[in-house]
């Protein structure tokens, strides 16, 4: 080997070697914050998960008949072909009602705290019954769920094969642990746990540097743990309150959950998994750019201006959360019957 | 062979040689005005159907950013979870508005000679720009869609992989001749299909019976061809004009379009493949049973009153045209940009 070959082998190894060096130390750091998604199905609380439990829900999770007027579906307001939320500030429901909050993505949610902005249900069971029932949503009743349900001999079976142990499994808890079995492999394995997990390559240089800025500004007090996100709840405006084109004052948050004034303005904070498919931002979805909502962010929690390439970069490392969707197999539903109440558009008072 | 085996051989045999040719005899008298489902995607007018016209078109098909709301995509009222349809009376739309007539299925929609219930679309690349830009459908206008898609990199690629021989491809036409090309795929083999083709055990007795009906009574003198139906315009109540509560007066039909007296309350004989999967019935869907939507058709069409067991039987041939759905992968749609068009879910007076 001529002596120049050889230095410029050298030093060649000797920058891989610093970065490899670079990437482990950087990936040390960031394994105390974050977490990888788990490579199986988390269990459930109390809800085992079966493949007939899996396609129940699956139907169910886009059957518009589980909604007062037949229009709306869970997949209406999450929908999977589009990161698993709607691409609106708030989502229109029964009566072009609008909802008061932007609908978060299903992705990954298994992996959250609790549900809702608020974290008012504790798991997705809990929140499954939610929207179904409310008003400007689906303007469902469980009654008439189960009546639905019961009026259609393909979903009575599903239900028996879904849950064998149970004398009459048709129940709107049973329709809920359906949806939560389904809505639990909605799992999206991105870049960054390719990262986590050993793949120096999974990150370009802009990437690792909006990482370490994201660590390093301390953006990881909140958003940190499997969903960088969704675990813990924090006030919108910790330092500097933003106006009410962003956060309006109408909505208190956590404060309706738990009526203590510490939490007017507590809101989970938000799972970044899939973060740049789901604009529009925050709880008010008011903010379409996910650079400026990064700034807003930095400023709003952590009292720091960003500089442009510091903003680029943190969305640029914001990017690898976003992973690979499941393949879904579009459902065959249930045909309607005789005793199938039928769909109404009825506004109630 | 004992001789009361023989016998019996011998009787089985004439049996199912008398059976084979009756129903020989039957298929014949089918064959004279029904058609089988052809076993490939038939050609379009001026369309060529492409792999990625296919998979462009489905993205358009489930995208409900076609809609100016956001809320609605062709697949909310064609549905094809459902049936290709919405199972609701008329569709609910923009700003929670009722359309007039009952949403159509979409599947084998292709055969139907023109589209709509009063046949004013030639094709269904006509009939895909209609919805879009109904005020109480789907309320998006042209431009709002060229400039949506146009906002979307990954749509532009598929426009361009489409049409690669076109300069500007991201067009409302071309838009509503890939959502053609994949509503073309939408094609569902039935039981009577194979019958017809040959095979005798597609049919049971009371099924048999039924087509006998069908045929005997002149159902087929509009309900014939490839889509049992679909492919002619006759007046609703040809011998005795049904009440208000399933023809309402306000809606004259093929009126609208000919604007020729004898075309009042004339329809496109409705196709009846997958019928019993898309009540309610008729064009202004407020007919909820099989059975009784056959029942008033005789009566109002022919001047015929089934027996209980006549109706049954038609209504169990018909089952024999609800065919197997093609397996859909449901689509990962591309992603916002900054310049793609906000949703609004605003009422135009």
């Amino acid at each position: 080997m001529k002596l120049r070959t050889l230095l410029f082998s050298t030093s060649v190894a000797v920058i891989a070697a610093q970065a490899a060096s670079a990437n482990e130390e950087l990936r040390e750091w960031a394994a105390e914050t974050f977490a990888p998604l788990p490579s199986t199905i988390p269990a459930l609380n109390e809800n085992p998960v079966t493949p007939a439990k899996i396609d129940l829900g699956k139907a169910l999770f886009f059957d518009p008949r589980m909604s007062a007027s037949g229009v709306f579906s869970c997949n209406s307001c999450h929908n999977l072909a589009t990161g698993g939320d709607d691409n609106m500030p708030t989502s229109i429901g029964h009566g072009w009602q609008k909802g008061p909050r932007n609908s978060p993505t299903v992705l990954n949610s298994v992996f959250n705290t609790a549900q809702f902005w608020d974290g008012r249900a504790a798991d997705l069971a809990e929140q499954a019954k939610g929207p179904v029932q409310a008003g400007v949503e689906m303007a469902n009743t469980p009654d008439n769920v189960v009546a639905t349900l019961n009026s259609m001999p393909q979903y009575v079976d599903w239900f028996k094969a879904s849950f064998p142990d149970e004398a009459d499994p048709v129940t709107f808890d049973n329709f809920a642990k359906a949806i939560e079995a389904y809505e639990a492999t909605l799992i999206t394995p991105a870049p960054f746990d390719a990262w986590l997990n050993g793949d120096d390559n999974a990150l370009n240089a802009e990437q690792l540097a909006g990482l370490e800025l994201f660590l390093d500004k301390g953006c990881t007090t909140c958003h940190n743990g499997v969903n960088i996100g969704g675990n813990g709840y924090f006030p919108f405006g910790l330092i500097e309150k933003p106006g009410a084109d962003i956060l309006p004052e109408g909505d208190k948050g956590r404060f309706a959950v738990t009526e203590t004034a510490d939490d007017e303005y507590v809101f989970r904070a938000a799972p970044l998994r899939n973060i740049d498919q789901t604009a529009p931002y925050f709880h008010s979805g008011l903010v379409w750019d996910l650079k400026v909502a990064v700034q807003i962010m930095a400023e709003s929690q952590l009292g720091e201006e960003l500089t442009d390439q510091e903003a680029d970069q943190i969305v640029a490392f914001l990017g690898t959360l976003t992973g690979d969707m499941p393949e879904v197999t579009y459902p065959m539903l249930p045909v309607e019957t005789a005793t199938t109440p039928r769909p109404t558009g009825e506004v109630m008072p």
